[in-house]
């Protein structure tokens, strides 16, 4: 199968429900089909692959802990791009999702996992702001951008989300 | 021509008025070099391509009643990205465009039509959001991810947008 | 070395803080690995590419005076994409960069300036928001959307920031 050998690269920027969304169904898409798919996390796009259980306020300094308490503990709780779009809210994407029995960016998020996407951490994204690595999601590679910028560059496709 | 055989794909995933503008004249630019060009239309980047005189409130659920009417009903209704940016506000850009003679949205839109840009619609972006194909501009080809990714593992350019 | 051959190309359309600091820390990781690099700056991309101390108000019209005075005259001064995420502000962003002795925008624009990557500026950008190109920083070529995607379509990965 031609497709078979190609590969889908993300560089997850954004930590917006409906961005990760995306993100997450292009990789499950591609993963069906046979591609690879690797999705690199940097900056906001962190905070989907933290996990919620492990979150530590120890040996982090009073910054650290403060945005750590503050932001948004796993994929469900994010918020939308466009919060005030319209006037659309997160809740009613989410009801307008459940009537069209779409799954929830945490099932695409498991989905993906268990497909095989290659999930990494931005290494310096998560000394900026303070995560550890054991506060990850199991299995998730802490990789610097010259790691990225590899995977990047033999990708058939690479999308900055 | 080399450059006849190139390919450009574009996810657009966005809603605001000044990233759409930015897809567009890459699209039309491309168009214009003899490459070929797809436009994938996911979430907010699917009120490109309604259609302002086909919406219909039929067969639509509550949610969906609300959503549509609540939300922009053409591509020059878009709001800007930095709505707040500086204080810089759409229609102060508008009237810079017009200026400088530049034209709007709607304008690039039409010609990347009229040059054969391929325009899609994400058929799942389009039953979450309760948007009919009947409902969007005539010629619009409705596709799923995998078949996005079929398009744009082939082309030389693939931006999300 | 076969990444020496490799070439990045970005189409900086954002001015948020963020955003430009991922652009340039990617484009920074280039260079460094061998590959080389573009940033086609369009848009509120400009803002990183200008000149503070070349900003003129000659041959401005009303439009471009106003907007010339209200926006940000340099990148440190671009503000957050999410500036209300969770209650996390740009002050301290930059602590927590700070205190990880991560250098700043400014910084990562210098470094990507001297280790030679190609930065340019979008023809049409500047024609709209009333930029001269005598405003922007030295060195900086301006080119058309053409020229962007010729070089995009070489390049072994194309983002759109």
């Amino acid at each position: 199968m031609e497709s078979s050998e190609k590969h889908l690269n993300i560089l997850l920027f954004s930590g917006d429900y409906d961005k990760c969304l995306a993100a997450l169904i292009v990789a499950n898409g591609a993963m069906e089909m046979g591609m690879t798919a690797t999705i690199f996390c940097a900056f906001w796009g962190l905070f989907v692959v933290r996990d919620v259980d492990k979150i530590s306020m120890e040996d982090k300094n009073l910054y650290e802990k403060m945005f750590s308490s503050m932001t948004p503990t796993n994929a469900e709780r994010l918020p939308l791009s466009k919060m005030n779009f319209a006037g659309i809210g997160k809740s009613m994407l989410l009801n307008m999702m459940d009537d069209n029995h779409t799954p929830h960016l945490q099932d695409f998020l498991e989905g993906a996992r268990k497909k095989g996407v290659r999930f990494c951490a931005c290494k310096l994204s998560l000394e900026i702001m303070g995560f550890k690595p054991e506060e990850l999601l199991e299995g998730i590679e802490v990789i610097d951008v010259k790691a990225y910028l590899e995977d990047a560059a033999d990708a058939n496709i690479q999308l900055f989300v």
